[in-house]
């Protein structure tokens, strides 16, 4: 029997403690529930021998074998997570911050303690893509992750492009449904899924990178617009994280990006998340399924717990693979690219972006126009041919200066 | 250093000993090749201390670790098999049919000899699906199982799909290609993907099925014409492999069925295959990617490799889920259904159909017909409401008893 103690009832945490219970089968005994204000907390459908506990210290005198952080945030959780490791428990967390910032520490500590860190949950809730990565596709060498890692912003995209409406209002109904926090900063502006793309290039492509070293791009510049223009060239518009290995250099960024409507990731709908890893040898492998939600992510929680009690009973510790290789990072993937205009129209427009592109030897792939806009706001898309982000960065700068501009140009990587 | 010695050095052989060649990181030696007429399948790019050999003794005598099985067929590979495991090694094998029908029985035998067998190649090629239902999802309580297990059967369907051609001639052209054999029988038959899905049963569902007792139906008498209809009730045809827990019994069967446009079972093109798992905690989870192909497999195979050397240097064995439950198995799906006529048009066709249909209680939901075709062999499609394929059959017996029938009923589960 291997005894669990839990640190937070949130959603996830209750769905983790409900698992544990309903599978008697499985071999695991919850013994204690810590939590803020545990009083409030307390439900009659865990058995009576649970400790209820506002206080970390009776989990770490206590003879559980596996402590659960499902709490969320960064202090006093990482201490708590230190604590528990230090103490001789093993740990399972669904905190992506936590693991993408102190991840390598965390493990050299288990590891030094002759435990395991667990954090399948981290990433995608219930798709088990760090197990996929570190274990399915281990007789391959991956070089290239592609995801989508949060849930929240595929559900805002979805919603401009299936109702036509504003970012501002798809995100306002996200709020209203749940689905967006009050401060929706973190997950728009792709804080969140860098995290997890972090986490993911450790895991995937052995290679340690901070999150903050990830460029992210928010997704609050789309508009219903940039879907209509996207649809003209065969695609939709998704916000995605994608990490390759180039030589000594590790290209990642997190950002709003044109996928083809054929694509696997074109059809992820609303909170679903999608990770598609390719190796050298075996290909493209997709996982997917449901990237958030107290249950989905309890069943990754629940499975890193069962690895931990297998391996406990064997007597032994599962391998950490612990990235060795750091790589410089940079945004600057070779793609087409969707430059959207809104400008104050007037004769000459084009001829002045064209003569800039083609100083900066940029070369025009189509100039598409949806008709009905104002003169004063003014639509309109030039798709570019392959070349380096930042070449078009340079170009913009210069573009964005121009006086009939009334917005900065939107630029996406069109994949 | 862990020891591999490789039985079979065809595509997927060579493809594994490429990559532990090629991968020196992963901490695999290769030992021994053996195979049938060895000196025709010399290669210069193996280091020269690799014992090529026609003689299994010589691998049983060996200190080898890990004895690979990539040769395929039943004898002498199962006996090959259980001696390997006998004289103290572990086993890596790709070998559906083996696995399918004495599974249970090698994982016995491995167990008994401290020694692991490992199949991940077994199922869905490259895809890691084996290890994603027995570790990944292991927190979830898994009730079905639905999946493309067979690249053949796909590519043919995908073939009819965008071409419009007969049967026969995608037939003749996937073994023109070499994506289908001489004799595709166990291919288009479904006996390959009975045997993976026997396999899944075991694994995700923790249920113990032969494959010879899951129902297999041809894809053979599906033609262009099925496809245009099909495409009226806006779904697609798959090759489906089903599997679900019905209370005290399994319902299970292979079958050509029709599927949703919007689902991702639609959209697997080619040679890929896809299975999807359906928790009840964690929804449905997707696993997709290349099913066969000398590297794809191989990369399953080497990870399988790679997972017993991890747990030998741990001085351990990977803990085997031996299925328990024996279920009684059923093909009586309850769904709607898709009935394609060929008839000899005369008056009161569709009066004596819906007479029989409404005598077994069951509701036609729509009568289609595509124009042009001829009076001898006019097609359409009945679809009927949601009930049990059986009661379907009963009525298809009389049906097809009808003298205006050119061709017996084409019938198949809309999912």
């Amino acid at each position: 029997m291997c005894k669990v103690a839990l640190l937070g009832f949130g959603t996830v945490g209750s769905s983790v403690a409900k698992i544990i219970c309903e599978r008697e089968d499985m071999g695991l005994r919850l013994t204690h529930v810590c939590n803020r204000n545990v009083a409030r907390k307390k439900v009659d459908w865990l058995p009576s021998s649970v400790i209820w506990t506002e206080n970390i210290d009776d989990v770490i005198a206590s003879e559980c074998d596996v402590v659960v952080e499902v709490m969320g945030g960064l202090q006093p959780t990482e201490e708590w997570i230190r604590r528990a490791l230090a103490a001789g428990k093993s740990v399972v967390t669904a905190n992506k911050q936590i693991i993408a910032r102190s991840g390598p520490e965390l493990i050299a500590l288990a590891q030094e303690m002759k435990q395991q860190i667990e954090f399948g949950a981290s990433v995608a809730g219930g798709v088990p893509v760090i197990s996929g990565l570190h274990e399915g596709l281990a007789g391959d060498k991956l070089f290239k992750i592609c995801g989508i890692l949060n849930g929240t912003c595929n559900y805002i995209l979805s919603q401009i492009e299936s109702n036509g409406v504003s970012f501002a209002s798809a995100l306002g109904e996200a709020q209203k449904l749940g689905f967006a926090e009050a401060n929706p900063t973190e997950d728009i502006d792709g804080l969140d899924a860098r995290a997890k793309l972090a986490i993911l290039v450790r895991v995937g492509l052995d290679c340690y990178v901070t999150p903050a070293s990830i460029v992210a791009r928010s997704i609050s510049p789309i508009d219903a617009i940039d879907f209509e223009y996207a649809k003209l060239l065969n695609c939709t518009i998704r916000q995605i994280s994608l990490a390759e290995l180039d030589g000594d250099r590790l290209l990642a960024a997190v950002q709003p990006a044109l996928v083809q409507l054929n694509s696997p990731l074109a059809r992820v709908e609303g909170s679903q998340n999608l990770v598609m890893a390719t190796g050298i040898y075996g290909g493209e492998t997709v996982f997917g399924g449901h990237g958030a939600g107290g249950h989905p992510t309890a069943v990754a929680v629940v499975s890193d717990i069962l690895a931990i009690a297998r391996a406990k009973q064997a007597g032994h510790r599962r391998a950490a693979r612990v990235a060795e290789k750091t790589l410089a990072v940079s945004a600057d993937f070779k793609t087409k690219h969707y430059l959207r205009f809104m400008v104050n129209d007037r004769p000459g427009i084009i001829a002045s972006l064209s003569a800039i592109l083609s100083k900066c030897e940029i070369n025009i792939d189509s100039v598409l126009q949806k008709p009905a806009s104002p003169k004063s706001h003014l639509s309109f898309l030039i798709s570019l041919e392959e070349c380096e982000a930042s070449l078009v960065e340079q170009a913009l700068e210069q573009i964005n200066a121009l006086d009939f501009m009334v917005d900065p140009c939107l630029h996406m990587p069109i994949l």
